[in-house]
């Protein structure tokens, strides 16, 4: 049977890394006969552009149908002053809760062959291997009410929401228990239940929640410790699972440890294992259409893709295999570089995948 | 004229290290001729235990009449069950609000002597010195509508509110322009302008405001990306300012890149300059009653008090002066305790400090 996967190339360095991601694909999809199709379509600032909507209604569609979607990233200066409801992020806003794709999978992996990158002592990051899991469609990302009123006094007012049901917290924390099993069988709860309800909500449904997994400890830490312990010894979480705007910032930061976070891909999940993967770095404006971007976040994302939604193992081992082979020969693009190792452009890194394939 | 202090020991290691921070004022009182007086009151767990309250009547009516505050810390597994409205965490946030103590300075120093203790690279960390501004009396922190409500299918739902209006900006913008001048004349503000309303809000209340200070350079970022260049090259900043929540998690992970956060004290200050004084560390129940917690945060704090609240610039600089004296000589407590060093307890930390003098 085919699988479709869509392309959403998007702003910024975004072509450029998709488009050697996709001769990773095709490749693999030739030596595994794996019967994949694929197409492309316009989202964020470019949709924009194009379309007047970050989201246009044809790319939605399209997405709906996809087994599998591929994107870059989104967002850039041009589009700042744009009103929030047609910025480039909506765009991926928008995807997020249409697919419902509420579990987030981002893993901080230090690749032994690049630990000089990481800002932190080498004892204090080698081997680290840790996994957030960030509720992706719900929370302060969500929440009504939300905007800019006027004040009786005539001042402006800014109010967001931060909300959370029952249902929604049960279903990211069995996502984060199920992944755990397959780990180190440890889930650590970030929450702020010393200051905001609705995580004292979180607190408590994440309880019942590790009743059903007598196999898996669940411990819990306050977001501010959370982002301190994860400067302090990062190695001591197996998995951490949070809320929307709290994995945006622990993710973020995690990823940081590393110092590789060009390396870094991510999936996005829905209840059926239908699933959207992208690099967990940005559109990166500064150094687009330079040919200097580092597309090895975004092969690794369909290495992630082919593993969790296109039931392809053996595909997804070769991508992953292929791209530590690389790092072993040298080749470094520019974020990345390092004494003794060669620098290339995004398409020679492409090429030396492909190679190793 | 008579300066009063109220000095509020609070929970945890709280007693032991506000016992060693009032031995050294005792003792630059003396020696400045200060001419001030302290008493002491309850809050936090053990005011809950004693009063049934976290912040009981007369602890407030003392502060209110107060020239400053001296605070331990609050808070312990202990009180973990309670009701949110009589955690310990409601003492200090009814200071806070009740004294309007809405300007929140939390330094992020790196000591020469205690480079060691990073867990970063000496080189992305030496000569550390940062500023966080941080917004304390608003935000989610205190946003209503807040609770834990029943949905009509039976479900529970939390929510919290996130606020700012204009005069709570601009008043928390001046005081992070204000710092800016007195060092290196540079605000980075942090929002999440792409997805929230609230901090697109704030991020034009901070260009407003940066039109009055046109000495001082006004940038943006976002909150995830700071979280990440805190970690990645943390020398780039001067001054970050930014709300109750977002500043919470940064100034956390900011103090914990220097690996001695039980160094490092902070002001939370009121229009009229009126301030309570803490140490960043939180009570660390784990080790209280010990005797080796780190006095030198809330003996700094100290430091800061003189020097913001009361006027006392040359005693402010002497302790300061003698706290550096005393890691020169090697001493340290448990928590930055280093090969070579002497690990020593609480109380004979303060000895040095008080030698020193
Ligand atoms: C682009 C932005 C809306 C997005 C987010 O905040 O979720 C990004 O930072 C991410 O983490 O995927
Ligand atoms: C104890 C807690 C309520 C407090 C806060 O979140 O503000 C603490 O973490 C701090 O940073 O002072």
């Amino acid at each position: 049977m085919t699988k479709n996967v869509l392309v959403l190339p998007g702003d910024g360095i975004g072509p450029e890394i998709v488009a050697q991601a996709v001769r990773v694909l095709d490749a693999v999809n030739e030596q595994f006969s794996l019967n994949i199709q694929h197409e492309s379509a316009l989202v964020g600032g470019s949709a924009y552009d194009e379309t007047g909507s970050p989201l246009p209604e044809a790319t939605l569609a399209k997405a709906k149908a996809a087994d599998a979607i591929l994107l870059g990233a989104v967002g850039g200066p041009k589009w700042d002053k744009l009103d929030m409801s047609v910025r480039p992020e909506k765009g991926l806003l928008g995807l997020r809760s249409n697919l419902e794709l509420f579990s987030n999978l981002r893993p901080a992996i230090l690749y032994p062959q690049l630990a000089d990158a990481s800002s932190l002592k080498p004892e204090i990051v080698a081997g680290l291997d840790i996994l957030i899991v960030r509720e992706l469609t719900g929370g302060i990302y969500f929440g009504q009410p939300r905007g800019i009123r006027i004040l009786e006094n005539g001042e402006r007012e800014g109010f967001n929401t931060y909300v959370y049901n029952e249902s929604e917290i049960r279903r990211i924390g069995r996502s984060a228990f199920e992944a755990a099993r397959q780990r180190g069988k440890r889930v650590c709860s970030i929450d702020k239940s010393n200051v905001l309800e609705v995580t004292v909500l979180w607190k408590e449904v994440m309880e019942e929640v590790a009743k059903e997994y007598p196999d898996v400890e669940l411990t819990h830490m306050l977001v501010d410790n959370a982002a301190m312990q994860l400067v302090r010894a990062p190695k001591q979480f197996d998995v951490m699972v949070t809320g929307n705007m709290f994995g945006d910032i622990l993710s973020d930061a995690a990823a940081m440890l590393t110092g590789s976070i060009g390396m870094l891909p991510s999936a996005s999940l829905n209840a059926e294992g239908r699933g959207m993967y992208e690099p967990c770095h940005g559109s990166a404006p500064d150094i687009a259409g330079k040919g200097i971007a580092n597309p090895l976040a975004t092969i690794l994302s369909v290495a992630m893709m082919l593993r969790y939604s296109l039931d392809a193992k053996d595909a997804a081992d070769a991508i992953e295999v292929a791209v530590s082979k690389v790092l072993d020969l040298g080749l470094r693009t520019a974020d990345i570089a390092s004494k003794g190792c060669e620098t290339v452009s995004t398409q020679a890194m492409g090429d030396a995948v492909l190679a190793a394939l």
